[in-house]
C-alpha cells in the first residue's frame, strides 16, 4: 500500500470525525469548522496511521491520537496567522480564520481547538487510561511552553535579528518538529515498538522534521501567491531566520538532501531489525519533499 | 478552620508550585510568571481544598487538580484582556500581560498555560490514571467550546445587543460558572462524595457561580479605578449584558441575596446527610459576596 491509498481510504472518515464535535450553530463553531475544513493533507495523522500499518497493527486505532494532534496543529495555524503574530490574510488559498470571521473569534476558535484535543483523547474508548495519559503527556510536551509554543515565541523574538544556524534548527525543531515527533512517538506507542526501534524512529522524525521545514522554506522562497497576485518573497520573509536566508538556496537544497538521506538511513536500519516489515509508507513521506 | 487559615497555610506552597515549571529565561516564561504572580485569591484552588477538608480527606492531594484549573483561569484572563477581546490595559491593578509584554507574547503565554494544565495533570503522581482522566474530562469540558470559551464568545456576540436575562445567565454559567463547577466536581471526586452529595454540591456551585458573577458586576458598577483615575462605570460597560444592566442595581442586589440564600440551603441539606461533617469553609466563600 502507498501513502495515497491510505489517504484515500481514510480522508472522508477522518474529516467527519474531526468535525463531529463542532456541529452547533454558534459563530465560534462555524469558525472552527471553517479552519478544519480548509486543513491540509493531515500529515500528522497519517504519520501515526502509516507507522501502525507498517508494524501490522490496526491503523484505525490511531485515529483519536491523530485527531488530537490535528486539533493542536489547526489551532496553532489560526493563532500564528493573527495580526499580532505573522499577520497572514490567507492560509492555503482561502482567507485566514480572523479575516473570514474576526480576531476575537479566531483567538477563541484556537483556544477551543487546543482544549478539544485533550477532551477528545480523554473521551475515546479505543485506549486504556494508561495509554491516554501517555499520549497526553507526549502531546502536551510537544505543544507547550517547551515545544511548539516556545518555537513560535523564539521565531518572533528572532525576527529581524541574526541568530546562528544552530539556533534556527532549535527553533524549528520546536515550532514544527515537535508535533511531527509526537506523531511518530504516538504511532510507536500504539504499535508497541521496543526501545531500539523507538530510537531509530525518533531520529527519523528529527531528520524528517528538519527536511520538512527546509522544504517549506524553499517553497515559500519561490512560491507565487496567485490569490494576492504577488510573489511571497517579501522583505518580511527575508527578515525571518529561514534556512535559505542562512545557507542560500543551493545550500538549503543540499542540506535538505542530506536530511532526507539521513532519514532514509534510519528507515534502512529499521528494516534491518524488523525484517518482515515493510516501511514503504514511511519512505513515501520523504517523496513529498522533492524540490 | 476558616478559609483565611486555609489560604495562609497553602498560599506560599501554591505559588511556588504554580511557578515551578516556568523558571526559564525566555520572554515567554517571564510573561507567564508575570501573570501567575499577579493572580488573584486562587479561589478555584481553594474550593477544591476546602471541600476535601470538609470531607476529612487530605486536602494537599487537591493541589494538582487546583493548579491545573488555575492555569486555565490565568490563560483565560490573559486572552480576555487582549485588544481584540475586552481590550483591558490593567488587570488587578497592574498592566495586563499584553501591555507589560506584547500581544504576540500574551497570546502565546495563554496558549502555553492552557497546554500546561493538561501537562501538569498528566505528570502528577498523586492520582491514579483513572482519576487523571476523569479530572481532564471535567476540566476540558468546563474550559472548552461548550464551556468557558463558548461563554466568552456569547458575551462578545451579545455586546451592544439586547438579550434576555435567561441568555445572560447561560452566558455567565459558561463564562465563569463552568470553572467554579469544575472545582466543586473535582473536590467531590477526590473526596469520593456519593451521588446525592454530588447533586447538592453541584447545585451549590451553580448558585455560587451566579452570585459570584452578580457580585462582580455590582462591584464594577461602583468601583473606582484609582490607577486609571476614572470610574469604570463606562458606556462600554453599560453595553455589556450584565445583571445590573438588566435588573437595575437594587434588583441585582436582591437577586444576589437570593442566590446566596439558595447556596446556603444546599449546604444545609448537605449537613443533613453528612451529620458529622463541618461545612464552615464552604460557607466562608459566601461571606466574600457581601455587598
Amino acid at each position: 500500500m502507498r501513502l495515497k491509498d491510505l489517504q484515500q481510504a481514510y480522508d472522508k472518515k477522518l474529516t467527519e470525525q474531526l468535525l463531529a464535535p463542532f456541529q452547533g450553530h454558534t459563530r465560534l463553531e462555524a469558525s472552527i469548522r471553517y479552519s478544519l475544513e480548509n486543513a491540509g493533507k493531515h500529515l500528522r495523522v497519517y504519520f501515526i496511521l502509516a507507522l501502525m500499518k507498517a508494524f501490522g497493527v490496526d491503523e484505525a486505532k490511531g485515529l483519536p491520537a491523530g485527531i488530537a494532534v490535528e486539533y493542536i496543529h489547526t489551532y496553532s495555524l489560526i493563532h500564528d496567522d493573527l495580526p499580532a503574530m505573522d499577520d497572514d490574510d490567507y492560509r492555503r488559498g482561502v482567507l485566514s480564520n480572523h479575516r473570514a470571521f474576526d480576531e476575537a473569534t479566531a483567538i477563541l476558535a484556537g483556544d477551543a481547538l487546543l482544549t478539544a484535543a485533550f477532551e477528545y483523547l480523554s473521551a475515546t474508548d479505543l485506549y486504556s487510561d494508561r495509554t491516554k495519559i501517555k499520549l497526553m503527556t507526549l502531546l502536551s510536551q510537544a505543544a507547550g511552553y517547551q515545544g511548539m509554543v516556545s518555537g513560535q515565541s523564539l521565531d518572533l523574538e528572532a525576527e529581524g535579528t541574526d541568530i546562528s544556524l544552530e539556533a534556527v534548527e532549535v527553533m524549528y525543531q520546536r515550532k514544527t518538529g515537535a508535533l511531527l515527533s509526537y506523531s511518530i512517538k504516538a504511532g510507536a506507542l500504539l504499535s508497541a515498538v521496543e526501545s531500539e526501534g523507538q530510537k531509530l524512529l525518533n531520529n527519523f522524525a528529527k531528520h524528517y522534521g528538519l527536511a520538512y521545514q527546509i522544504h517549506n522554506d524553499l517553497q515559500e522562497e519561490v512560491w507565487t501567491d496567485k490569490k494576492r497576485g504577488k510573489i511571497s518573497h517579501s522583505d518580511k520573509l527575508l527578515q525571518k531566520n529561514t534556512f535559505p536566508a542562512h545557507l542560500g538556496i543551493p545550500g538549503a537544497k543540499s542540506y535538505l538532501e542530506k536530511c532526507v538521506q539521513a532519514a532514509k538511513e534510519n528507515l534502512a536500519s529499521l528494516e534491518g531489525i524488523y525484517e518482515t516489515r515493510n516501511f514503504e509508507l514511511l519512505y513515501d513521506f520523504l517523496h513529498y519533499l522533492k524540490i
